[in-house]
């Protein structure tokens, strides 16, 4: 990801909250990574502690919290996001040092952000935001994440329909670019959700790109036909503690708590995970038909499509499922054990 | 629910999974309980701990656990849960205390279990429980776990089908009570999700209860017909982030690894929790029409139907939402906050 925006000639700023780990962060330092995006501001407070001075929280302001935000950027170099003026206004007095602010955008997702053409409330938020000493307008950030939910029923297809979004997305912030380049010297155009960035080659008036899933992918990414299988580094390792011969079903300890309850439709059947083979590397490639049917709190069932794989289990053996949504997955993991046996906590 | 217990003669074993807090647990003494249920043996742990001297973890046993169950099974009235005779087998070798061996049947849920009617099965695991000196077998646990997905569409209509599967699960029990009564003085039958609990007068030849989400409820009940509203005890307080006038919908800084993405269908729908008022106690009535609509990681979605509610509410405001499964909600807050103010960790 860092080559896609070295040869776009982007700034990389990877989003941290998938895998939410200081360990793993440091790993980004060798590729030159001295920018990164979180979710939160207990995630950024986490890596200003690990020595990230330069961070962006890339969602709207929680004007809850403000007490943390001053404590945060007396610190390090602070990136706040606003969608209104209004939060613009709120924020200016309470707070006390100084802070990037970018404005959010929404250029077709329909989450947060103002319409990326709505230019009335965009100039009216820049022009609070130029009011507020403390504050300095620094650009747009924008999440295609309808990118995500592209699901044509062909990987090829899928991947067509990224790009389509993508070019749209390039098209509108174009014009963004234009409108608001005299606001700002080196004005930031902050984009990227993983589909976008791990498929797309041009991206024309962006500055920045913030893509986080990538560092895992997962399921829902090879099913985009965004990765292959064996592109998923992280696994969830369940106990065998149940088996139904009759229903061919294998029940392990492994639940919603662990996995989430995200799933994606595949043969119009729910699935939260997929089966991999054990390996001595960890796990291997996906076991055919061997599915990960449903969960409940602390219960996962395992459907199987022929007696071959199935009869090769048994009670007690550890499973490897590669997760739906690696994201939620991680993030209720709490830890990982890497390959060398090493346990990282988040 | 203690009510319920005493009046069908049963025991009350509260299954402590879904609120998994010491301070919560400590209010079931009052009512006379002594016996917990829980789901793993890190809370197992946790509850012995705090006092708890007789624990049932209801789930069948993990086997790359042993060390662990033998700490607990030293300390405290531990109770196992199988459902194969390879399980027992494989934990006889390992255990070095005590521990009473629940069996678990499926009933119809078909989850885990061995088929109520597999008396082959069933025999052969509580003959090779008896060989075992550590192990005492003392009876058999159910759980009617499709009482949750009734989904008739009225709410009438669904008690009157959970109060069915209810009665049905009842009749094998009594099969099942009537042949291996002579294996155990004392036979313990337990059995009971939280809908059967509420719902039912009749508990037939069950010995003990073991409901869990009644002490929260949440919109998953309140949609099957088990609970009103106003008996939810939880609520997830969720500060607006953003809004969009022109789709009438409020952005909150909630998303799924706060609520979970359990979702219920509400007019053909998915809805991830429900809004309701804010009072001086918390949180009052469910406010008609507002509901979570999206998760992302973070954020949460909520629409509106009417402009007067959405109107009420600001950027910064702390919106209440009573969660779709109280247990995986709660599990991923980590914390409570009491009416008093207090916190409670969990």
């Amino acid at each position: 990801m860092s080559k896609v925006a070295k040869q776009a000639g982007c700034n990389f700023r990877p989003h941290f909250k998938t895998h939410q780990s200081v360990k793993v962060g440091e790993w980004f330092r060798d590729f030159g990574v001295e920018k990164i995006a979180v979710s939160s501001l207990q995630m950024a407070e986490k890596f200003a502690v690990a020595g990230w001075d330069d961070i962006l929280v890339a969602i709207p302001l929680n004007l809850n919290e403000t007490d943390r935000i001053n404590l945060l950027a007396k610190r390090i170099r602070l990136g706040l996001v606003v969608e209104c003026d209004i939060t613009v206004a709120m924020l200016k007095r309470e707070l006390q040092h100084p802070v990037d602010v970018y404005v959010e955008l929404d250029s077709g997702y329909n989450r947060t952000g103002i319409s990326w053409d709505d230019f009335v409330t965009i100039q009216m938020t820049i022009d609070r935001i130029s009011q507020a000493a403390l504050m300095t307008f620094r650009g747009f950030i924008v999440h295609a994440g309808q990118t995500y939910q592209v699901n044509t029923g062909s990987a090829e297809k899928n991947r067509l329909e990224i790009l389509d979004i993508h070019k749209e997305s390039l098209t509108k912030l174009q014009i963004i670019r234009g409108k608001y380049e005299e606001y700002c010297s080196d004005l930031v155009i902050s984009y990227g959700d993983t589909p976008s960035c791990s498929l797309a080659k041009d991206f024309g008036p962006v500055t920045e790109i913030r893509p986080g899933n990538f560092v895992f992918y997962d399921m829902m990414m090879v099913n985009l036909g965004v990765c292959q299988p064996n592109d998923v580094a992280i696994s969830m390792a369940c106990p065998v503690i149940g088996m139904n011969h009759k229903r061919q079903e294998v029940a392990v300890y492994g639940g919603a708590v662990h996995f989430s309850k995200e799933f994606i439709t595949v043969n119009s059947k729910p699935m939260f995970g997929q089966l991999v083979q054990s390996s001595s590397l960890g796990w291997g490639n996906p076991i055919e038909g061997a599915i990960l049917k449903g969960l409940s709190q602390e219960h996962g069932i395992v459907s199987f499509s022929t007696k071959t794989t199935f009869n090769r289990i048994g009670i007690g053996d550890i499973l490897y499922f590669l997760p739906v949504h690696s994201c939620l997955t991680a993030s209720t993991m709490g830890q990982y054990t890497l390959p060398d046996g090493e346990v990282i906590v988040l």
